[in-house]
């Protein structure tokens, strides 16, 4: 798992090979073939494994203010799109040509809890629609910011990472004129 | 193809078949595989006028001042978005799945086409690194607020529309501190 991993994050998928997991395992192609089923099945699986790996990263360290918590968050998923950076691209570029598939599945799966350590982050028990929105609209743009990045490296990682948070303020701020309850979140924040 | 498009627009692409398509085109099954050759491929010529049509529409009307033209593309954006609800939130929602696909490549030619759109209203002529990422995480932001609209539809569209208007501008707001042109474009646009 380790090796398709490693592989599914350096490589695009389509040139990756059971063969070359196989071999980067030191397995026979017929017993990666056993444990998984195929090349789908394993991007899959490799795909899940990474989702977990991102999600227990960013397992928040208690007791911070919620916009150091979120600064330090973005910091570790930056890490992590570093390391992944080819399979990360892969996966979230072009839109999906199969959502029904347990790929889209996975991905959306990882955008409702990266939702909900947020929202538990703020100390917000049931988001309105403005502020559900808006964390939501801020999360769509972090990946984007981290797809660019990966294409251009021609902002500061850390730069990128302030200017994340700065981001998260400036359209709470403009929530926060749309609906009293984020007005009240934005001055617990300041 | 208004028949097929019609029907990817208010179904998800898993619910059609050739033979509906047939039916409604008043065509024959045999007439519709001879034209597009399949279902995929019909999906994705009727993607490929959907996406024509798009920027058809987004076109902006000359004239106005940038965060004016930005407003009614905007409304524009979202009139697509729900006359193809179906079709757009099934394209948008998970991760491609095959990103080499067609499919990705027409997504991401549709968001590549919107960012020069919206650097050419904003009359600038090469976007530094700050504000590259601000737009392409601002685009992603609308797509993600599109998609959760369709999803709840408990926001007014001309309130949600307004608000990406204020997102825009409290994006440029943060990247002016950031980078000294985008402070010069800011004033322009104020």
């Amino acid at each position: 798992m380790a090796a398709a991993l490693e592989l599914f994050s350096t490589r695009d998928a389509e040139d990756v090979s059971i063969d070359d997991v196989a071999s980067a395992a030191g397995a026979s192609r017929a017993l990666v073939y056993h444990y998984f089923g195929g090349k789908q099945e394993l991007y899959v699986a490799a795909l899940r494994s990474a989702a977990e790996q991102l999600e227990s990263r960013l397992r928040p360290h208690e007791g911070g203010r919620p916009l150091d918590e979120l600064a330090s968050g973005l910091k570790r998923y930056f890490d992590f799109v570093e390391e992944h950076a080819a399979g990360f691209a892969a996966l979230l570029r072009g839109g999906p040509a199969n959502r029904a598939g347990e790929v889209g599945e996975i991905v959306d799966g990882v955008r409702r809890r990266l939702f909900r350590l947020i929202q538990k982050q703020m100390r917000v028990e049931e988001p309105s629609p403005v502020l559900r929105t808006t964390l939501r609209s801020w999360i769509a743009s972090v990946e984007t910011a981290g797809l660019d990045w990966l294409e251009h490296r021609d902002v500061e990682r850390p730069t990128l990472e302030k200017m994340l948070v700065d981001h998260m303020v400036a359209l709470l701020g403009v929530a926060a004129r749309y609906d009293g309850d984020v007005a009240g979140l934005l001055e617990r924040l300041a």
